[in-house]
């Protein structure tokens, strides 16, 4: 398979609190119109990746609003859900619109507004993406969660607290160097394990922020990209996969099997492996995240993440650079956007635009997971 | 385009209070398997819509639920939403999935619990498919949206009350042959004439009810369609079409533009047009909806809708029957399952197997709407 990414788009990441939902995103979808060198007029199809509209701004429908704020009507705009993953699912929606014929040129995109409501609510929103009736209602919440998961990599594999923490040491020197992140500021592994606990073991400077924002890429069929761009980013593979929404229905706490199956098939889809792959985004919702994630990826051992990232391979000029953007926990994390996010820091790190955090590559990879791991996607980008 | 359909399932529409979320999406999806004479193993991917999840169960993230408590992982399941029409973007994600080579067999369904909530906060959430800070927000509720309509088309056509009532009088009287109806009773125009007012001029039997239920479709590839099953559906046109989200920045409010785009699309990739279609299931949230359907699609000139009604032409036995099922007003209105009953009934119609309700058609429609116009999705069927 082979559809090109002609144009990105970001807003900045952080609190947006003069914009309002929609412009978010049609900001967004502006910017990746200018760098595709395009017009609103050349689209055929929108696909919008959004968690939670309907409890965050009171927005369901976020589709037919995007579509009608951005002036594109009657284009068909379709939104897709699927709590952190639901960006990811996006961008592989848009691509089967391409790959079934009905479209040539589409944008996907995604966007969250996450800070205009109180922080319960907030915090409470993003535990629907778990079990509501055997998880969220017992009071459950994602750090609570991805500590359980943390917990049991450690007593299992003898990770430690400080590999954990060299992951968001890592992501926040990436994100120095991203103007669009939300936290681009150095901090050191004692300011993580010095930070207020937030679930035993994960404290806040593991967790990943609440960050409005939204991102878009514009899709191109194979043929109808070489009109746009001499420089096309291709994306190779896509693989999707559900696991268990809840973690007591897990046969082990410490592997997502989620991840290694959607990566199994786009791999194979891709016709590539891990031992291929350059440049990697991956999902860093708590820094145990990134960790489980290049395990499971199969860029490392299953197990041997913490010790791989106390090594330094996940560093840019490592043997795999992971999350140059800044990741979901320094460049922000605006569920719905994220899996779009990671998509345009991979094409502009296989097109040489991303300055300070340049990685010489040309095989890339994005890997954006859903709750604790109930869905996860995985894309590959090849440079044209 | 050619996919068919090679089973159907639904579960009773009504107040399922012994039956969770999760439990009556599974309920549809074995229901449609069992029609198939296939298992779960057969199935790559889910597509899910559903509307709120995330506001009347608590629960987002609804497609990794939904694999996991079915026992269908690894299977990739998405949710798609757009209100009213999340059920008919689920059908035409399916579709695309398979056109685009990625799938072989897929289960397209659609989902709403919406009687587990306060019925204050059923209301507010089904205005969340409305324009949240343009309408929502001053206090608008989609019944009143619906009256806004009504009253100008009374005021630009002519159209009469009592012509709105016999939408209402002929659902009820479908129904009566549809063992899945939530309210399978006569009424007479008489008993709408005299139901409570709602949103002047529309009353309590012009609108659809608060339903749970759920639907699913079995979707296979042309090819893959012939091991299963010698008398498929298939499904020849898929059409969708954003409109103005608001009301306030329509044109013309008597007339839905979303619905002529959406129809003119699947028309033109079914090679059919609307005097080729011999049985219609049409989006009547409220009884003027039909009639602004029927109009949209064609099937009669604009502003002609209350007139035919009157006329008879979308009774059984008419020219083009329309909501033979008893449709959203008598059937029940779980919103994001509707999109996929309504291609269920055209199914079973095209199949011969609609019994006291059976039309002599090979040749079927459906027309779903999310919010007030601001998406519309139009599918076209054709007996294999």
């Amino acid at each position: 398979m082979k559809v090109a990414i002609i144009g990105v788009g970001l807003t900045k990441f952080g609190e947006l609190w003069d914009s309002s939902f929609s412009q978010i995103f049609v900001e967004a979808g502006i910017n990746a119109l200018k760098d595709a060198n395009i017009e609103g007029k050349d689209l055929e199809a929108i696909f919008v990746g959004n968690m939670s509209g309907g409890r965050f701004v009171d927005q369901e429908h976020v589709s037919g609003l995007i579509a009608d704020h951005a002036g594109l009507n009657p284009l068909p705009s379709t939104r897709i859900e699927a709590a952190c993953a639901s960006g990811g699912l996006a961008l592989r929606q848009g691509i089967m619109s391409i790959l079934s014929g009905f479209h040539d040129v589409v944008v996907a995109g995604g966007v969250e507004k996450m800070t205009d409501v109180l922080t319960g609510q907030t915090t409470h929103t993003l535990a629907t993406a778990a079990d509501s009736e055997w998880e969220t209602f017992l009071g459950t919440t994602f750090p609570g969660l991805y500590a359980m998961m943390a917990r049991k990599h450690m007593e299992e594999f003898g990770t430690t607290r400080e590999q954990m923490a060299m992951v968001a040491v890592k992501n926040h020197a990436n994100a120095r160097h991203n103007p669009y992140a939300q936290y681009p500021f150095e901090i050191t592994v004692d300011d993580v394990l010095n930070s207020p606990m937030v679930a035993d073991p994960l404290r806040l400077l593991d967790c990943s922020p609440i960050t409005d924002g939204a991102a878009c890429v514009i899709l191109a069929s194979e043929k109808r990209a070489k009109e746009f761009t001499d420089s096309p980013v291709y994306i190779t593979g896509s693989g999707q996969a559900s696991g268990t929404i809840s973690l007591h229905s897990r046969k082990r706490l410490s592997v997502v099997d989620s991840t290694i199956n959607a990566s199994r098939e786009a791999y194979k889809r891709a016709g590539l492996g891990p031992k291929d792959i350059q440049v990697a985004e991956v999902h860093d919702a708590f820094t145990i995240g990134e960790i489980l994630g290049i395990e499971g990826l199969g860029f490392v051992e299953i197990g041997a993440g913490g010790k791989a990232t106390e090594d330094g391979i996940t560093q840019i000029g490592g043997k795999i650079p992971v999350n140059t953007s800044g990741g979901l926990k320094a460049k922000g994390h605006p569920v719905g956007a994220t899996g779009v996010a990671q998509a345009v820091e991979i094409t502009l790190q296989l097109r040489g635009e991303a300055k300070g955090r340049q990685t010489d590559a040309d095989i890339g990879l994005t890997h954006n997971v859903g709750g604790s791991g109930g869905t996860a996607v995985v894309h590959t980008y090849e440079k044209g």
